[in-house]
């Protein structure tokens, strides 16, 4: 059947040219752009006074972040003109390994929206982590025969390259053997030490926070990711990168962007209006969300409106507002007057299903797995810093006299990370500063990147009943006096959920809120600083199952300094 | 060992900017590209006050239209700036079919200059044709196991696409199929036709002849092959696409360009330099020269002065007259302060070697074979037109009663083409005017497509000396009364020698100016119009061994018309 779009006006992301142009459709393709009749196609469509632009492409997103299965992500995503994402499975690899990779890609197989991946590098990002797999070069190696994979994901592991780390570099050539991309994250590298990343084989960077670090990753040949998503926002930063001979060189990417931000802002639309709002050219942010995301990715016959070409098409109201009417992805018309028309979702080997939705394995947790054993007066405090991932440590003067070292009045609370892949009983305890908590416990499985249960509370009871609620349910769980007040299952690998974008958004909402019933401040989001405190690659002292670790100088460290 | 070029100043083919850095270079690879040291380094070049830019590709070449074997092409073009071609073994492949291809890759191996292939799509290019060889998709097919075959070329046979050959399409799905790029050759084609054509896989042209065709082309997503060869020459025509957003979409070709060109004037850097003669960037040049023709190709770490790259530099002591000092190839430096370092020549297998040398095969040829039959007055000659490819048809009375219809007065001379490849016996006999041979004859083994023996002469004693000399030794010669006056040998499959650059243009000219002994106007160029007189795709009337061929209606036509 051929299908005539007659009357817009087609975005030439080749050219950068306006065309008033006829587009003819036929299967999945783009088979004709010009001067088409209607005698031409079975269908015709009037789009007159209306824009034509390839579909956007998110070059880099972690579908776990958005807790949403691709299905509903692409629901979410593609009124906003979304039709392809170039997705790391990173953190279900980190659970639930090998099957969790398998998992993400049974679920996006045949859904409406094209999903890419790139092959998680760094699981676990980091030897003092205790995460569900460990994924070596010849495990992930088997997956490049999958069609949908496109390369090889965010190689963090920076000093691994720089030291020539065996494995590293097996993981990299498998990719470039291939002729798949190696995707790059080296937040501030320079000079030698990123000629010697770029050397290695890394062909993108979406880390760049300034404009300079963009331009002298552009200059070496990387492709510079412009990354606007919830918690990391680069955009403004990097406005410079729109102008000149820069903008050819980027893309548009996410990362991590949470379903309350994807409904109220959009997607990828939202950084294109940004760019407009800033007084950026929409041609040129539209060229980074299209073919240039492509290219970046040796996508073939994506991302333009020509003959041969994958019919991913956006019809516009209006290109500066980047108003999207109708979407088609593959051919279909998948978005009608903004609206997501019904879709079958893939059906998953039941085996990967019954893996992932049984991630939890430690067993019931009681008062006692959170004594903390009173070994000195002087302890190592994780302090938050509000608004950012990073932590410091603070020493502080520990009254052991009541409630095992817990001081709500200077703001001391109890954190405890419990190993959850391979029931090792480890438990890392210590304390917190900066959540706030008075009366009661939160809870999360969302810890980066190997995702354990990770509780902070002002009581020992509250945080039992957290945490083993977390082993059944997954998700944010928010207690106090012996209650559960709210909480946000997230039963898939304990990271996901098959909620729509609209319930899992309004669950996490209220989470969000209960906290400050316990006493948190409102310029806090404790699980925005929880889900980081488990990670030890950000500074200065994180929390491990295992125990503190200084980050800085990548060593276990006492809880106590004396 | 590291080698540092250190004081330069680099031309970024990805910002389009100049930039003061050294180049520290390991092996095959450009390691770093900054403030490095000579501490760096183990051997250091200053090159204060120089350039330093990617080596030149050229995307489109017929090696045997040069004459040259690679390996002597390299010597000749190397000075130049080409560190890579990527090259189309169209004619020998049409002599000698698979081993003709096999003898280019083997003599390509190893030598300094990067030779990638595109893989004949074309042979023949017609029906009408009698070439050595016929290659179907299936032929081709396992010569994408080699490293070095990058696509499928000049998709020659646009009536193919349009109508749905079937063999024609499982080329196209074989190259699509494995990655690989599918070059164009489809001159004036536009509109509805060029949607279908690029609808196939097509991606690139180099066959446009005015910047409003290129124009179309590029909209619809072609990259354009800006050719400036030595017959066709389209720079001047195509100077607009060197502004603007169309630049970056296309790249430098020679296609078919003869040894003394090359010589007088080079070879990418005569195109670069023409266009900055016209007033256009030599950086943009130089970006459609290096980066853009690896992009083009999927080449990838080549064409660009960054880390991970292939290490295929120039050093220039000016920019914009290409004023080449040093060549470096895989990291190696091979040309130096001009002048071409001497290399070994690979070694290439004994029976391709063989099947290469001995090409002919028909027996000897006797004055009878010449002989045309008088079946009627009124016959169909062939009339050149000087300068161009195209011929007309024109009718003329013969007068048979002497020397067998042929007429130097009304500069009526006979014309034959004889099948060279299966010893057939096959002989196209007829007439030609505007070629102005008053006493003698001149013949060819570079008779496209087929490169039979093409033979135009004044009487058939001359004819039959000269084409029995060309059946021994290929290439070029001019008889006159009986006796050899000039020739030039191409005894690999008739088309190529082991002679170097200067021997075959000396050679060349001394035949092409010995026809002017024959009385042959000055401003005609006899050689190159006959290698095209057997051609049936160019219009209008051509020869073949099986006789005349209208071109237009594509069918068989009589000698003689009443």
């Amino acid at each position: 059947m051929k299908r005539l779009l007659y009357g817009g006006t087609v975005v030439n992301v080749f050219t950068g040219e306006l065309e008033r142009a006829n587009v003819l459709i036929e299967n999945e393709k783009i088979i004709g752009v010009g001067a088409y009749s209607p005698d031409d196609a079975d269908v015709t469509e009037d789009i007159t006074g209306k824009f034509v632009c390839p579909g956007f492409i998110d070059g880099h997103i972690h579908i776990e972040s958005t807790m949403l299965t691709p299905s509903e992500l692409a629901k979410l995503c593609m009124p906003h003109g979304t039709t392809a994402i170039v997705a790391d499975p990173h953190e279900i690899a980190n659970v639930c390994g090998m099957d969790g990779i398998r998992y993400m890609m049974e679920s996006s197989d045949g859904i409406p929206m094209s999903v890419y991946f790139t092959l998680p590098s760094c699981v676990p990002a980091t030897a003092f982590d205790e995460p569900g797999a460990v994924l070596k070069a010849e495990d992930i190696r088997p997956l490049y025969e999958n069609k949908q994979v496109v390369g090889l994901a965010e190689m963090m592991n920076y000093p691994g390259v720089l030291l020539g780390d065996r494995d590293v570099y097996r993981k990299i050539g498998d990719a470039i053997e291939r002729g798949k991309v190696v995707d790059g994250h080296a937040p501030f590298l320079s000079g030698k030490d990123l000629d010697k990343y770029i050397l290695a084989g890394v062909t993108s960077d979406h880390e760049c926070s300034t404009a300079d670090e963009a331009i002298e990753k552009i200059r070496k040949g990387q492709w510079v990711m412009i990354r606007q998503g919830t918690a990391a926002r680069n955009l403004t930063e990097l406005l410079p990168l729109f102008d000149g001979a820069y903008s050819h060189r980027c893309i548009l990417v996410t990362d991590d962007r949470h379903p309350a931000d994807l409904m109220r802002d959009g997607h990828i639309d939202n950084i294109i209006r940004l760019a407009v709002k800033h007084g950026k050219s929409v041609i040129t942010a539209i060229k980074m969300a299209t073919i240039q995301a492509a290219q970046c990715f040796g996508l073939r016959f994506v991302g333009a409106v020509a003959p041969g070409y994958r019919a991913d098409l956006l019809v516009l109201n209006d290109l500066n507002t980047v108003d999207i009417e109708d979407v088609y992805s593959r051919g279909e018309k998948v978005v009608q007057r903004k609206q997501m028309k019904a879709f079958d979702c893939p059906e998953i080997a039941e085996e990967l299903c019954k893996t992932v939705h049984n991630s939890f394995h430690t067993k019931e947790l009681t008062v006692a797995d959170f004594h903390i054993a009173e070994k000195g007066n002087n302890c190592r405090v994780i302090e938050i810093i509000p608004g950012q991932l990073l932590t410091r440590e603070q020493v502080c003067r520990i009254d052991w006299s009541k409630n095992n070292g817990i001081d709500t009045a200077r703001d001391i609370l109890k954190l405890a990370v419990i190993e959850r892949h391979k029931n090792t009983g480890h438990i890392g305890l210590g304390f917190i500063k900066g959540i706030g908590i008075k009366n009661g416990a939160i809870a999360s499985s969302v810890s980066h990147d190997s995702h354990n249960i990770i509780v902070i509370g002002s009581n020992d009871e509250d945080m039992v009943i957290a945490a083993n609620h977390i082993r059944k349910n997954g998700g944010n769980v928010v207690v106090s006096a012996g209650k559960i007040i709210a909480d946000m299952a997230l039963p898939i690998a304990g990271l996901m959920t098959e909620l729509s974008g609209e319930e899992i958004a309004l669950a996490n909402e209220k989470v969000r809120r209960a906290v400050y019933e316990l006493g948190v401040p409102g310029d806090i989001e404790p699980f925005m600083n929880m889900a980081f405190v488990s990670l030890p690659v950000i500074p200065s002292l994180k929390m491990t199952p295992q125990g503190l670790v200084n980050v800085d100088k990548q060593e276990r460290i006492s809880l106590y300094c004396d």
